[in-house]
């Protein structure tokens, strides 16, 4: 039976997390992660099975942590541009490290097929979230412009991720905020 | 004195560019990139005495394939929607490799911060280049909009290298290239 300890299973997770970002995805190894949780050895192994389950559990954590944030960030609700602001800024400073690490996993999923299936179906959840959010909050984003702007959300923050840290001001993001925001406005081409 | 046959050094950095996109940064060594090249144990060192060196050749190499490229394509002018979609899908199909090289290396800046010095030169360089580009081809795109939408394009061709093979179509690159060129122009916010 697999061990079902939850606040364990996301010292590991989150222990994962960390070191994507500092190390990149080849630092992500069971016995690291066991040892930056402050773990025995043979613990992550109890609970990932393989170096793709770790690859695996890593990205599920940071879907996981995404969705509370942005769960939260819709309320109460802003306007868009304040909403895509704040939320690339928060992503691109205090959350630098997660977007990092999902950023590698997702390099490395252009070379590991089940890694790539296993963040499709966490970005069409995403996607469905992000959806729900701008229908209750009734965002003026036509339906058909949704799949684009979260595109362009997320290639945004690699953008900003991966600037040098001096770059990230909240005047470069208002910049692209405005630029998605208009070209997803309703109207004439 | 260091060795100076360009064909070598090409070949060498060629190499490490398919490196980088089929093994990751972590693969990208002296000596699978002369293996890959076809050339003797200890070519690779003499041309690049460190593996930042080797990493910073890359770089430079992929930039120099890139402004090639662009130069290529804005000649004979186009619509700036046509000249950015047929960009996208060229650099996310016919040149996968190259970008997924240049997303490897940074990350890898992330961690390295004389690599990204080395990014940030060449980002500035491109900056520029494209700026011209903007000009000569009267392109409606007020000047203070170019950076942003020079964010938001690498961005875009980041999730495009990523997505799954199938999800890079014309029509989805088309709907990226819209929203940005919609939000690019000129008028009232």
């Amino acid at each position: 039976m697999p061990p079902t300890n939850p606040a364990r299973r996301r010292a590991l997770t989150d222990a994962a997390i960390e070191l994507l970002a500092s190390s990149g995805v080849h630092g992500l190894t069971h016995r690291a992660v066991e040892k930056a949780a402050g773990l025995p050895q043979g613990t992550a192994s109890n609970y990932f099975r393989s170096r793709e389950a770790l690859l695996v559990a890593a990205a599920e954590r940071i879907a996981e942590l995404h969705h509370a944030d942005t769960a939260q960030a819709v309320d109460p609700p802003a306007s868009l541009a304040e909403m895509l602001t704040d939320g690339l800024l928060t992503a691109a400073t205090t959350h630098r490290a997660r977007y990092l690490a999902i950023f590698e996993l997702q390099l490395e999923s252009a070379r590991r097929p089940a890694l790539a299936a296993v963040l499709a179906g966490l970005g069409d959840t995403a996607a469905r979230i992000t959806a729900g959010h701008h229908d209750r909050l009734g965002l003026a984003v036509p339906p058909e412009k949704v799949p684009a702007l979260i595109a362009l959300y997320g290639g945004a923050l690699f953008t900003l991720v991966t600037a040098p840290p001096g770059a990230v001001t909240a005047g470069a993001v208002r910049d692209l905020v405005e630029v998605m925001v208009r070209g997803c406005a309703g109207g004439g081409a």
